[in-house]
C-alpha cells in the first residue's frame, strides 16, 4: 500500500467539520482547531477574507481593495487539515447532515459551524428599493458606491440644468449607526477637502451631504454624550442630520424622507441587516430577521453537530440585549466553538460554558473626531479617532505589508487630504463594446471541452 | 459688469483647444500649453490617466489599480486653463470643427488634438473570439484578467474531472511581443511560486502556460540575441513557447494553434492594436489598421487645426518603419504638437519641424530577467530588469506615493514572492442577488426627477 492510499484512508477515516463563512468568525473556528486531526473545509462564496470594519473607507477612496482583503488561502495556509472552498452553499440538510452546493458535490459534514455574518436589509423593500440605495457589505458594494458617487460629481461638471446638477451633488446616508456616521464624515471630507479644487464649474464644498436617522439620535449603542457630539462634530462639518425621520421611499431620483423628497444621484444604505438566506434554511430556529436562535453552546437545538456563530447567530448578551455585530464578538464566539469541537473530537473534556463580554465600542466620525466606550471608560474626539484606528490595525490580518501601506494612505490623508484610488473601474465586461456578449462569470459551457 | 461675466465673455473670446484622450500623448499636449491663453477642454472615457506599461502587473496581482492610475482631475488640477470631461467621443466633423458627444452638448473647436490611442485587435474576429480572448489595455481589462485567472485555478481545486481540471489549469498568451513576454513570465511565478504552497488538490507547479507567437522568434523589435534569450528564459521557467504558428481559432474550450487545439479556460491576446473607431471618422486618412496617416507636424492633410498623436497616428521613424507604440514615443509627439498650437495661439514661430527618435527599448520576461537596447548598448538580464523598473517607475506620473508603493511592493515580490492583491472583487451589479435590475452605469431616466 502506497503513501497516497494511506493518506486517502486516513482522511476518510478522520471527522469530518464544514465551516460555511471564512468572515471573523469562520476563521476563527478553523484556527482554533489547528492541531485537532480533522479534516476541515472552510467554504466562502468569495475568494478573500475582509475586514469589514475599513469598508467605508474603500467606499470612499481612501483605501484599496488589497489593504483591506487577504485571499482565504493565503491566510490560512500554513494550517495542512484545511481545505478552502470557493464555492456557494445553498441549503443545509440537518437530518442528512449534508451541505448542498450550488454546483458541484454537495458536503457531507460530522460538525457544521454556520458563520454566514449578515447581508443588507431593506426592511422588505428589496425588490423595488435596493438597486437605488447601495449597501455596504462586500468589497464589490465598496467599488460600486465609489463608482456612483464620482460618476455623480463627473456628471455634474457638465450638466447644464441645475436642477439636475444639484441632484448629482446630493448625498444621502441612510442610517445614523457607526458605518452611516463614518461614512457621512469621510464623504464631507472627501468632497470639502479632496475633490474641490479639481473641478472647474461645480463646488463641491457645497455637495449636500444628508445623514438620515429614523431613531431620536445617532450612535444609539453609544451613550448621549456621544450621540450628541456626533451629531453637532457632523453639523459643524455642514452635514445636514435629520433625526427622528423615518425613509418612506426610494427611487432614482432619490428618497423620501418624513414626507420631504430629496432628490440625490447617490443613496448609501447603512442601516439594516438580517441573517443571510442559507441560515434560514435550519427550519424552526430561525427568528424574522434571519438570524438562528442557539443554545449557550453555540449549537441549535436538537443538533449539538450544528453551531451557528458570529452575526448568523442570535445571542444575547450580559445585558440582555442581542450582542452587537462587532468583529471582537464574532471572533470570540468563533474560537470558543473551534475549541468545543476540537476538544469532542479529541475526547477531552468539554471547556467551560462559554461566558459573553461587554465589547468596547468605538466610532470614528471623521478624520480626527470620533467617540469610544473603552474599558469602562468613556473618550472623545481626536483620542477615540485615534484608538479607533489603532485597535483595528491590529485587528487587521492581512499583515505587516497591508497595516504599513494603511499607516501611509492615513498621514497622507492626515497630512495632504490626498486620497490615492479616485478610480472609476469596472472590469471590462466580456465582448461589451467589442461585439459580443459572453455568458456571466467566465461560465465554460458544459461541453466545450468536447466542441471540436 | 461684474467680475463673473468679464470671466465669461474673456472665455468666450479665447481659442478653444480640444484634446480627446488623456492618455501619455493627450497630457502632454496640455501641459505644453499650461501657459497660453486657450480654453483647453479633455475629453476622456475614464477618469483616469492609466500607466499602461505596468497593466500586466495589475493582472497579475502584483500591482493594484490605484498604483498605476492618477485621476486625470488631480493629474491636471495646477493648471488652470483646462477643463476635463468624462465622456466619450462619438465622431469628428471636420468641416464644421465639432466633435460630437456621445451625450449632452458636442464640442466646437478651434484646434483638436486626436489622442485616442489603440485598442486591441482580433484581426477581424472581435466578434467571436474578443469574449474568450481578454485584451489588456485598461485597467478593466486588467482585472477582467485577474478574475479569470484565479476563478479559473478554483475551480481547477474543486474539479473531479481530469480533463477539465487540466483546462482549468492552463494559460494561453497569445502575441510574443513585449506585454505578451512579461505576462508569461508574470504568471509563471506566480503560479510556481506563489500560489503552489495554498492549494491543496492541484499543484500549481505544474500549471500549463503556453505562449504563442505567430513570427519566428519572440521580441521581434528587437535583435535576434535578444529574442532567443527570452525564450530561453521562459523556456527555463517551464513555459512553452510555440514559434511561428498562428492561432486560427478561439472559444470557450481554448485556442487551435497551428493545426492543435489546447485547451485552456484563461486565454489572454496580447497582440495586435489598431487605432480606436473615434479616428476612423476622420475619413481619407485613415489606414485600414484604424491609425491616421499624419503629416510632418502631425496635423491630418487640408487640416491644420486637426492633429493626431501617438498610438492614433501613423508616423514612420528615421529607419522608415512605423514608430513603435511606446510611452516615451506619444509623450515627445504630445509635447511636440501642445508648443505648436500654443505657438500659433501666441502668433509666434513655429516650433522647428519634429524629428523623430529612436527610443530606448525595454522588455521584462519574469522577476529578475529583462533584455534592453538602451543608448545604442545591450543589455541582458538581472541589469535590464532594473534598468526596466527604475526607467518606468521614472515616468510614472502618481506622484511620491504611487512610486514608493509599488517599490515596496516589488521589494516584497523580490525577498517572499508574496503578491498582495489575489482578490476576485467584482462590483456588486445593482440589484443582482438582491432582486431588482438596475440600468447600467447608474443612468437616472431623464424624468426621474420629475416623477413625484
Amino acid at each position: 500500500m502506497n503513501a497516497e492510499t494511506t493518506a486517502a484512508i486516513n482522511r476518510s477515516l478522520r471527522c469530518k467539520v464544514v465551516v460555511i463563512g471564512a468572515g471573523f468568525a469562520g476563521v476563527e473556528v478553523v484556527r482554533a482547531m489547528r492541531s485537532s486531526n480533522a479534516d476541515i473545509t472552510l467554504v466562502d462564496r468569495n475568494n478573500h477574507h475582509l475586514f469589514q470594519p475599513f469598508l467605508f473607507q474603500v467606499a470612499t477612496s481612501i483605501l484599496e481593495p488589497a489593504e483591506i482583503a487577504t485571499p482565504i488561502r493565503s491566510l490560512l495556509h500554513e494550517l495542512p487539515n484545511v481545505r478552502v472552498e470557493m464555492r456557494e452553499a445553498m441549503r443545509i440538510d440537518l437530518s442528512r447532515r449534508i451541505v448542498v452546493m450550488s454546483e458541484g458535490d454537495d458536503l457531507a459534514y460530522d460538525f457544521l459551524v454556520v458563520a454566514t455574518g449578515a447581508q443588507t436589509s431593506y426592511f422588505g423593500h428589496e425588490l423595488e428599493w435596493a438597486e437605488h440605495a447601495l449597501g455596504l457589505k462586500s468589497l464589490g458594494d465598496a467599488i460600486a458606491a465609489r463608482n456612483r458617487l464620482l460618476k455623480a460629481f463627473e456628471r455634474a461638471e457638465m450638466e447644464p440644468d441645475p436642477r439636475k446638477q444639484a441632484r448629482d451633488m446630493t448625498v444621502v446616508v441612510v442610517g445614523g449607526g457607526p458605518t452611516g456616521v463614518a461614512i457621512t464624515g469621510t464623504i464631507r471630507e472627501f468632497t470639502q477637502r479632496t475633490l474641490a479644487s479639481d473641478f472647474r464649474n461645480i463646488d463641491l464644498r457645497k455637495a449636500r451631504i444628508v445623514l438620515v436617522q429614523s431613531g431620536p439620535r445617532l450612535l444609539p449603542a453609544f451613550s448621549e454624550r456621544h450621540s450628541a457630539y456626533a451629531a453637532r462634530a457632523l453639523e459643524r462639518q455642514g452635514v445636514e442630520v435629520r433625526l427622528g425621520v423615518p425613509v418612506t421611499h426610494v427611487d432614482a431620483a432619490g428618497v423620501v424622507v418624513g414626507g420631504e423628497r430629496i432628490a440625490a444621484a447617490t443613496v448609501l444604505w447603512c442601516t439594516g441587516v438580517q441573517g443571510v438566506p442559507l441560515a434560514r434554511t435550519l427550519g424552526a430556529h430561525v427568528k424574522p430577521d434571519g438570524t438562528v436562535a442557539v443554545l449557550k453552546d453555540f449549537s441549535v437545538p436538537g443538533h449539538p453537530e450544528c453551531f451557528v456563530v458570529g452575526d448568523a447567530a442570535h445571542v444575547t448578551g450580559p445585558d440582555g440585549l442581542a450582542m452587537p455585530g462587532l468583529a471582537s464578538v464574532a471572533q470570540d464566539q468563533g474560537k470558543y466553538v473551534g475549541r468545543l469541537i476540537a476538544a469532542r473530537l479529541a475526547d477531552t473534556a468539554n471547556p467551560r460554558p462559554y461566558v459573553s463580554f461587554t465589547p468596547s465600542k468605538l466610532a470614528t466620525i471623521s478624520r480626527n473626531a470620533g467617540v469610544a466606550e473603552f474599558r469602562g471608560r468613556s473618550i472623545i474626539g481626536f483620542p477615540a479617532w485615534l484608538l479607533w484606528g489603532l485597535l483595528h490595525l491590529r485587528t487587521l490580518s492581512g499583515g505587516g505589508h497591508a497595516r504599513l501601506s494603511i499607516l501611509a494612505n492615513w498621514v497622507r490623508l492626515l497630512t495632504t487630504y490626498r486620497r490615492s484610488g479616485r478610480l472609476i473601474v469596472e472590469p471590462s465586461e466580456l465582448g461589451v463594446g467589442r461585439g459580443g456578449h459572453a455568458p456571466a462569470g467566465n461560465e465554460i459551457p458544459e461541453d466545450a471541452i468536447w466542441r471540436r
